[in-house]
């Protein structure tokens, strides 16, 4: 199953969204070529990888004749039933990360229930709306991000009509992340403590590293990524989405994949987080996770009000030439996640300003000069 | 011919070896995708291409047809025929760089004629062997590389039989080279000098910036290589080999393509060259070349003793886990141009050395401790 060229292992990412497409661009440099698992022809992995098999990860004979082509299968996103996850490896297929770690990040309750049990901080949480006072927060177990399944609950407003848990609504300092990669022989490596700024519940900027925060708190960070990976048996790569609170750090959010508060560390750290979580799932020794620079800062684009790219990719090019622009392949649209720019420097403020003005004319803002 | 999901343009690049497939990668972050004309279907950027047609560069119709289906085309290689370059130009389609600046890359009595006529210093020359004193240099007018096509002549040794020029053999007190990128509206952007570091005629090392070099010489390459692109009107990127000889600068070799010499720019600049091609000749406008760190050492990676990859490659992970590795995706034999590692610093000899170490590991040397 190896490549005939190379003698090197076949990688399959099941689903081929960005973040299959960021991969496949790591996979290249290490000599690899990804095998991607699509919905559809025109996902973005699509388009940009010779080795597509279209299907959609839920259907078991599309999901089965993929895996079996390849020698280490991977995940894209979490949308894969769990026991078809399970399945695959009852039948001899590497999976990495297996079924019963992508439970918890498929699964927001048994997430809860699982931290609250290894004593690692989470927000007070309950399944009776009757344990909590309100204003509290109602999270749909399965299937939430940027956002959507997360409700701000006021006196006398509905709960959802989707299972659901309810949580304190916490105290937020500051929303940070921090990422760790682990190894099926259980070498583990952390990148550095990021900030992520969020609006309307999207992150739209990351911060590497988080420019304040105290080394006991980036050393708790570190030790709790570390640990869930471990306790959970997580293989690849972990993001572990903390909010600082008064009163100290809390778990909010598991992702066992590479992930937006991530995409920093492709032009900011020695070792991207898409080929260190190749590296993690073929069992290969982990890269040095480093900074370059004092400062990394990762912008999202959202499409805003032109949705022209031919226009305003050069536009953007011009207006800021020290930034590395990434589009995911898609049609813009106002509101889509469309791409993310990245700035490196050593004043944080400088590099922020240098992201959000490209992300700015990409979106085709109108700017206050 | 504008990418339909996202309505940026088609670019084409004939040849499909690694500089398509590091070219690729580029063209991924800026939301396109590279279309190839390869000469195998499994050749190095055909393996991790979608959008590949297999056909010769020397076959008109199916150049034509390649070229067509693009809105830019650019090359890989100097190997196209001058006057199929010209032909496709002709016949409409936008050809970056042009048949005329081309032939200067493919000719090597031209460009010496040319770069003389320019008062642009280059090694003493003729097409009269009886014109310098030997020992001298015999070069092969078309097709030289690595090497290969270059005799070094002591009395009483025949003359190749290929059509060549003679040159004075310099004293070179160091090779280096300079990279340009040039944009059909005139825009230049040049890159730091660069050392490169030769063994048996090839490119083994090199070291970004050159360490030690006076700040006049630097202006002189730069300057000689931005003057070189707008005389020859050259569009997209120019790599300039220069011998520092004790008298001075003197150019040896011009590609217009990407170049190995500049492969340090993927990790070490703000924009790497394979950017910077695209960019240039979409006539988009160019990005920032600034060094990321003091040192980007780049070691091309021949294969070793060691030929089975599946091992070497994480060995070397292993021992250097501070470097970025880049493989072709060629099956291993000694001698082949398999990859190359980058390594980023502070310190010059403790970045070769780092590049080294990988590289040694990767052909499976035996290394002293």
């Amino acid at each position: 199953m190896t490549n005939s060229t190379t003698g090197l292992p076949v990688v399959g990412m099941v689903g081929a969204g960005q973040l299959a497409r960021m991969t496949h661009q790591a996979a290249i440099s290490l000599g690899l070529s990804l095998r991607v698992l699509a919905d559809k022809s025109d996902d973005g992995a699509a388009l940009i990888s010779p080795d597509v098999e279209v299907g959609a990860a839920s259907d078991w004979d599309a999901l089965e004749r993929f895996a079996k082509s390849c020698d280490v299968v991977t995940f894209d996103h979490e949308h894969v039933p769990n026991e078809l996850v399970a399945a695959l490896a009852a039948s001899g297929v590497v999976v990495r990360p297996g079924a019963h770690a992508l439970h918890f990040a498929q699964d927001k309750r048994a997430m809860r229930e699982r931290l609250g049990a290894l004593d690692i901080p989470v927000p007070k949480w309950s399944n009776d709306p009757n344990e909590l006072p309100r204003p509290y927060v109602a999270k749909a177990v399965r299937g939430g991000y940027d956002g959507k399944g997360v409700w701000f609950l006021d006196e006398g407003d509905q709960l959802p009509t989707v299972d659901h848990i309810i949580e304190e609504r916490v105290t937020i300092v500051h929303e940070l992340a921090v990422q760790v990669a682990r190894t099926p022989s259980g070498a583990t490596k952390c990148w550095p403590v990021v900030e992520t700024v969020q609006q309307d519940g999207i992150c739209v900027e990351v911060i590497a590293p988080v420019p304040r925060l105290s080394h006991t708190l980036i050393d708790e960070a570190q030790s709790l990524a570390v640990r869930i990976a471990e306790e959970l048996d997580v293989v690849g790569v972990l993001a572990v989405e903390l909010f600082e609170a008064p009163h100290g750090l809390v778990v909010n959010e598991l992702a066992m994949r590479p992930h937006n508060s991530g995409h920093w560390s492709i032009e900011g750290a020695a070792t991207s987080q898409f080929e260190q979580h190749l590296r993690a799932v073929l069992d290969w020794p982990l890269g040095d996770t480093k900074p370059r620079r004092p400062f990394t800062v990762m912008a999202n684009l959202l499409g805003g009000p032109d949705t022209d790219l031919s226009k305003t990719l050069p536009a953007a090019l011009a207006a800021v030439p020290n930034c590395s622009i990434h589009l995911y392949g898609k049609s813009a649209r106002p509101g889509r996640k469309l791409g993310h720019v990245t700035a490196l420097g050593d004043d944080v403020e400088e590099t922020r300003a240098r992201a959000r003005q490209a992300v700015a004319v990409l979106r085709g803002d109108r700017v206050e000069e």
